[in-house]
């Protein structure tokens, strides 16, 4: 396996961060909902109060993906755990290890802040993928669906209703 | 629909938080994943880094339900949204319209704060929350499965292997 140098980003990494948003998306055929800015990400990943932490993993200097998470809570644990959010590595980088790499990097991190938890969300078409973190230990909560509202739903849900 | 008082809950209520967290675990059928303790939830919601924030409903003085609520991220938004992690009305109150109200709470600070999403999951069982979160605009993330790894299988995954 080669030694991936994985460090926290930085502000001047948010271009990158944003290229490697985009080629997640366009993974996932989920392109048509990106709409995240590079002043949107310096904001809200570097300003006062950052929402998340990301990791970039770079081989001799180059870019080969990122992980992007931030703490979550579980009550029944009564403690923190790690959500990660996106881990991507490029295309030509892989089955070399380097997703392996990142996540064990998270994991330590757990260990590292006594979190409780290492969770993240899978495509189900995603195959190569659930094998992947099947082999690592992960387990599938299979029984749970994450139900999301947005946009004028969100609005109209937290908008007081005229009497 | 009667008139829900929701706060958000200080150290005082610590007690009641874990009740109602057992009350939960006890409708989901998962009270024996239940490990959290009156200390851990002071020190990990009330401490100097509060990981996530609750509020609580309360009908004239009586605890109807809780929320338990952290930020987290969207990279295609390029902002954070709103995770709710428990939502329970105790079942003597339900049938009323506290949920609604406790989840329309959580939306207006989702716009207060300008979140992007708010998200939860939901038992695929429990058809009558299904109903009530589809009948608010919520949408099902039917093709994503959350994977969880956790205790030794985290050691493991975090630990550097022995070369």
């Amino acid at each position: 396996m080669s030694e991936l140098q994985i460090q926290p980003a930085s502000v001047a990494d948010v271009p990158t961060i944003l290229a490697l948003i985009g080629e997640l998306a366009e993974f996932e055929r989920l392109s048509h909902e990106v709409v995240a800015t590079e002043a949107g990400l310096r904001e809200t990943l570097f300003g006062p109060r950052p929402a998340a932490e990301v990791v970039i993993g770079r081989l001799a200097g180059e870019v080969v993906g990122f992980a992007l998470f931030f703490p979550n809570y579980s009550t029944f644990l009564g403690r923190p755990g790690l959500y990660l959010e996106d881990l991507f590595v490029r295309p030509k980088f892989r089955g070399q290890g380097h997703g392996e790499q990142l996540l064990r990097h998270l994991a330590s991190i757990c260990i590292e802040r006594n979190y409780g938890r290492l969770e993240w969300s899978v495509l189900d078409w995603n195959q190569r993928a659930i094998s992947f973190y099947k082999g690592l230990g992960a387990k599938p909560m299979d029984e749970w669906t994450v139900f999301r509202v947005t946009g004028e739903a969100l609005t109209k849900l937290g908008t007081p209703e005229q009497g």
